[in-house]
């Protein structure tokens, strides 16, 4: 525990009003899940927001107690580190629509008594930032100095500095696009295909009962393939063959087959299909232009970008965060661009500490010290 | 039908002798479909084969009667095309383990009666190419002028080169690979992981009965994304929404959904899950080099190489066909290397008629008379 945080629980906020969503309709009893580490100054100037990835939780660093292993973050997080939790206070908090504590799908709907399933609202990026909005003013935080986040955590960094750019100093996206493009969308569809086909999933009725695990882990297959590149995934995997005499059959055979089972199957231990129906969809129907060029609603905005991309990352390729920076530009906005030569694909955000960390530690002093 | 080679069926030939397998499994009562175009020449030198790609069949060119579109690859295959049916004499065959005419999973088993579903042993490239050798045989053909084929169609090219040398003056693999990579694998796996999660998959037992329609379409929707890329996906469908009012709905909205699930569905119609998972299955397995470098196998083989790659190919990445060309010439085989600047994805060798034609033409041309 070297450089940790050291031992972290999970706390909640409840939301004293409901949330008008962007849809239209309304959340009642929301509840927040969230992690802090490090300590908020007395100016209340030194918070920064942590936003997960896709299938992420509030815990992104230090440790619950019993844990074999420290937040998704960890690395990142703590004393000394690129969130360098001696200097800045750190919030993480789980999305709604999510099943790590926040309300979502499985949550229990008031009004019945019984898990929304699919009665729950489609819920979009936008209404997970005003979520997390609330959670900042029950913190009494007043203007974030940074929102930082990885893939579906980048677009919530860009939706705050799009819709509450008052709130927020700087934002820093990584590995993320203002908008899926059809082939993003396409790889959610199969994913959320895959669980609807499972016939446990009973039109998302299956709580209580038993879960479309097949389909779910068949979703997480595919995403994970989308996570890795062509060049890590030879590293890793070659065509390597655990059993030679079982080479004229079916069932997994090169390991890369036995991996992604062994990758289905734990995803289906922690995470609620539901939930992966309603963020694939929260992702799908982002767009941080609302329609209009990403430029456009930039203008005027007083906030700092730092963007990050990776080479090898063909979910979210260099050219989605290319058109971020240049956005940014056209609107005057200070951007930093900066593209990591790495071979881990998407999931280098989770990977590549120790150039991420420079990176956004040289930048979270000069925005923390006023000088860019 | 200008410049088509009109009407045209497909034949049948029963082989005589059972199949011995590369697993060492015996398959009896070998059928194999064809077709053929144009005229065999007196010197039998002017034959040319050519091999589908996975989903593929033996109607490669022409009309069946009745039908609304010609052959898979008739823009190539006929009067004055790239394959020259005025000149040479082209066959195209399904390969066994397929569901288009050829011995099959869907087959009926001589020894039960029944269809062989899972009973079928397991095929290879190698088996595939062997029973094309008996109908080559059957036909009289003693040398092929060229063996040419795009995807799955190319491993069988580099098949003939490599095991049946003296059979073959040309080889013609296009947008193709020696073996595939764990990223290939991996996307193979979830296609046969979708159709086997399907319950009336039944472990393949669902002739007859109701088929495993979901898991069929599904492996196709994932199989789809890959053969486009993210440019033409772009330009097809960025991000057009059929009805707004869909929104905030699960469902088909984005028209990139609605075109996957219309081909998936359509595939269920005329493919047999069971051929999906052993036509994959043979793929994975496949390794021109049977564990050896490429370049050592093709060593001392007189057998010309022109080798064609597409620029937006991430499903069968241009490094792939270098490594064929790099193997030629390490060997000293005459090999040509073409890449077309394509944005169709791996769907560019059905698409880029126009420089493919360019190119085989003049290749065939050299080869047919002895000027390479």
């Amino acid at each position: 525990m070297d450089r940790s945080i050291g031992f972290v629980e999970t706390k909640f906020f409840h939301l004293k009003e409901p949330l008008l969503l962007e849809s239209g309709e309304v959340l009642k009893n929301v509840r927040i899940a969230y992690e802090t580490y490090g300590t908020l100054n007395k100016e209340k100037t030194n918070a920064i927001l942590i936003c997960h990835a896709f299938s992420g939780d509030a815990h992104a660093a230090g440790w619950h107690k019993g844990d074999k292993k420290p937040g998704w973050w960890d690395e990142m997080i703590g004393p000394g580190k690129a969130f360098d939790t001696d200097k800045y206070f750190v919030i993480c908090s789980n999305v709604i629509g999510g099943c790590m504590g926040s309300t979502g799908p499985s949550s229990i709907n008031p009004e019945t008594q019984k898990p929304y399933a699919l009665s729950f609202p489609i819920i979009t990026i936008g209404d997970m930032v005003q979520a997390q909005r609330k959670l900042m003013e029950h913190l009494g935080i007043e203007k974030l100095l940074s929102v930082c986040g990885g893939s579906m955590g980048g677009m919530q960094a860009l939706e705050w500095a799009v819709n509450h750019p008052e709130k927020v100093k700087s934002v820093i996206p990584i590995a993320t696009t203002i908008k899926h493009s059809p082939q993003q969308i396409a790889f959610d569809e199969v994913g959320r295909q895959a669980i609807m086909a499972d016939p446990n999933w009973q039109g998302g009725n299956y709580y209580g009962k038993e879960i479309p695990a097949k389909g779910l882990a068949l979703a997480r297959m595919i995403g994970h393939i989308t996570y890795m590149s062509d060049k890590s995934m030879e590293k890793k995997f070659g065509r390597q063959i655990k059993d030679e005499t079982k080479k004229y059959k079916f069932g997994e055979l090169f390991e890369v087959e036995s991996y992604l089972h062994y990758r289905g199957d734990n995803f289906v231990k922690r995470f609620d299909a539901n939930s992966y129906l309603y963020i694939t969809k929260a992702m799908d129907l982002y767009d941080a232009g609302r329609g209009c060029p990403f430029h456009k609603v930039l203008e005027g905005k007083n906030v700092k970008f730092l963007v990050i991309a990776f080479r090898s990352d063909w979910l979210y390729p260099i050219y989605q965060s290319q058109e971020i920076v240049k956005a940014c530009k056209i609107a005057g906005l200070e951007a930093t661009f900066c593209i990591i030569d790495s071979t881990y694909g998407h999931d280098a955000f989770l990977l590549e500490i120790d150039e991420e960390s420079h990176l956004i530690k040289h930048f979270l002093k000069k925005v923390f010290e006023g000088k860019l």
